[in-house]
């Protein structure tokens, strides 16, 4: 999945030559196949649309990896998505208006104007999953377990869950009175796990002793399932709405490792990735290979309320490049047989090369006067002709 | 393969909902595995790139369609690709350097600032093969007939092929010495078909009669297998580059009447489009309910120079979004088979699930306290219970 020479190509911007495109074109097929086996619809949002519709309910982010153009014909600003979840939410709010629960999932390419620091694309290939209409847990659990059914379809091996609730830091705000100014203020320095500061911050407030301790120990709540129990001391003075956001996540972990014995799973209770978009449990998926998460999710129940009609939303979504990149290095598949077919004007040869392409089969006729021979262009095997029959033969 | 609601999204951009995105998705796999079986290589060429070139050696209708932006890690001038022909012709020219003809295939959305007065759409799934390395005519018919094995895999009846060829006025330019201001001047003329012009305009030129006569014919050239012959008495007094160009449409007719012997072949020797662009023979498919060529192509020899390897060139494209449209139309599909489970934390029944989802069985399992049931949801079987096995029933 690398860039063959890029002087010619934007920083961050990719041709796919054959043998990579061919590899995730077929990884591509088997996870939207293995999505519509669970009941997952495919839909293809534009590719651009009005930079309103694309920004809706997203934060300042979104907004600086999006690149802006004028339509010519409505003199609007459209914006080249950098982020398909949005667009699948309104579809779902807008279009299907199912009572009941709809699964949707889809693939497509959005571009970053500036990408991340830790990825080198601005041109991800989102695929993902997203469950609408359902607010309880097995949907979350759902949408996890599928992600993981992804990542074992993609051959990938030493997957690591990491689960967060953005509802416990939204509880204790919430509970301390802050203002949306200092939530936001208090979120960036969480983000950035900056505790120095975070203390600093939190003695400028006029909370009391308890929620000053809760606000502090957040960001030391990460680790294996331990962390549960030591949140639970640690909130024990909180609402009732975290306790729920602890409660979800426990029982969440306790099915996940039924479902899934020997997958690690650890916490994250100060993980805020998304904070302005999710609204309960938040997933990442990590491979010891990858410097960052390789999929990750949450639930988000909100964004399908700009649209007219606020629908329970969970779901996840990957860089299909970045899958299939990982993949590769898993791949075992037999070389491809390609069948090279002489040129001659021949009604028995045409018709047997009809047969072979039919029956899927690659051949390839020469043309009079190539350069290059079948070997030459990765030929495999070779027609040839015995007593007026045409066969395949195997090339050494 | 209708927008449901326009007032949500740009003019001319759509998004495809469930139904028509499956259809779609399901025409593009089996194009794209026949375009393998031919030995077309699929290549994902990228979305935006570098303005200049996205432009090089194109028109300037090109420009006007190419959406801009600007690059904020660069500085320089990006374009949304408003056609992927040239990226491909970059591919093979840079990337891939063979000696030997090399067929490469492609499918992606392009952005077109104002569309066509024809079409609707400003982002059509351009879907296309091209083949490099080979200049005689054999290359031409290949990608002839792969078009028109596209078509016919589509569901395509009564398609019918339009064949030209630029060298013809490119020819007579030549012969008549005209600058490239009276050729494009002229070119424009005749795009338009404008007669009355047409003649004014030759009579300016100080053209002997015998060019006169021949300029002036060249707008009546279409129709049938008999304009060949027509062609070579207009043309006796013509030099041999154009009566080579006339002997070819004749092979290339000749060998399709053998292949495709019902199939309606014109002539229209005027047909200049892709001028700028294109260097030999240009041909269109067309179907009578669709007002314009549902697919279309030719060879142009030149494009890859400019990424430092002239290569000769042919193939075609088409908009799989228009090919889905007209296929659903020839559709006859059973209806997908869902099957739908209850809401039970049941090990036997996790199993049989996942079971049949493995054997690539769509199972939609229902979530605690959802709305609708499994009928609502358009499933057509249900997994029920018989002394503790799990079956699937069918609904009535």
């Amino acid at each position: 999945m690398q860039q063959k020479d890029s002087w010619l190509l934007p920083d961050g911007i990719e041709e796919i030559l054959p043998a990579d495109a061919k590899h995730l074109e077929s990884l591509r097929r088997r996870l939207l196949d293995r999505f519509a086996c669970w009941g997952y619809e495919l839909v293809i949002p534009p590719f651009i649309d009005f930079l309103d519709s694309l920004l809706i309910g997203s934060g300042h982010d979104l907004d600086l990896q999006t690149f802006k153009l004028t339509d010519q014909i409505s003199g609007e600003m459209l914006g080249v998505r950098a982020d398909m979840t949005p667009q699948v939410a309104r579809i779902d709010a807008h279009h299907l208006k199912h009572e009941w629960p709809t699964r949707l999932c889809y693939y497509g390419t959005v571009l970053h104007t500036r990408g991340d620091p830790l990825e080198k694309t601005r041109s991800p290939m989102q695929i993902g999953a997203e469950l609408y209409g359902h607010a309880g847990i097995d949907s979350d659990i759902e949408v996890i377990r599928l992600m993981l059914e992804m990542l074992a379809l993609t051959g990938l091996l030493n997957v690591h869950l990491d689960l967060g609730h953005v509802g416990i830091y939204r509880a204790l705000s919430r509970q301390a009175g802050l203002s949306s100014a200092q939530e936001s203020e208090l979120f960036d320095v969480l983000q950035r796990k900056a505790r120095p500061e975070l203390a600093e911050l939190i003695d400028s407030y006029a909370l009391d002793q308890d929620l000053k301790a809760m606000f502090l120990a957040l960001p030391l709540l990460n680790g294996g399932t331990e962390i549960l129990a030591q949140a639970r001391q640690v909130f024990t003075k909180a609402d009732a709405e975290l306790k729920q956001a602890l409660d979800d996540l426990e029982t969440i972990a306790a099915r996940l490792s039924t479902l899934f014995p020997s997958l690690p799973v650890s916490f994250d209770l100060a993980e805020l990735r998304g904070y302005h978009y999710h609204t309960g449990v938040v997933f990442a998926a990590f491979t010891p290979a990858v410097g960052r998460e390789i999929a990750r999710g949450g639930r988000y129940d909100n964004i399908g309320g700009v649209f007219g009609r606020a629908r329970p939303a969970t779901g996840f979504s990957a860089d299909l490049k970045l899958l299939a990149a990982l993949s590769s290095a898993n791949d075992n598949v037999a070389p491809e047989r390609k069948i090279f077919a002489p040129c001659l004007d021949d009604a028995a040869l045409a018709e047997k090369i009809r047969d072979l392409r039919t029956a899927g089969h690659t051949v390839i006729q020469q043309l009079p006067g190539q350069a290059g021979d079948g070997a030459a262009m990765g030929c495999t095997a070779i027609l040839e002709q015995d007593n007026r029959t045409w066969f395949v033969r195997n090339l050494a």
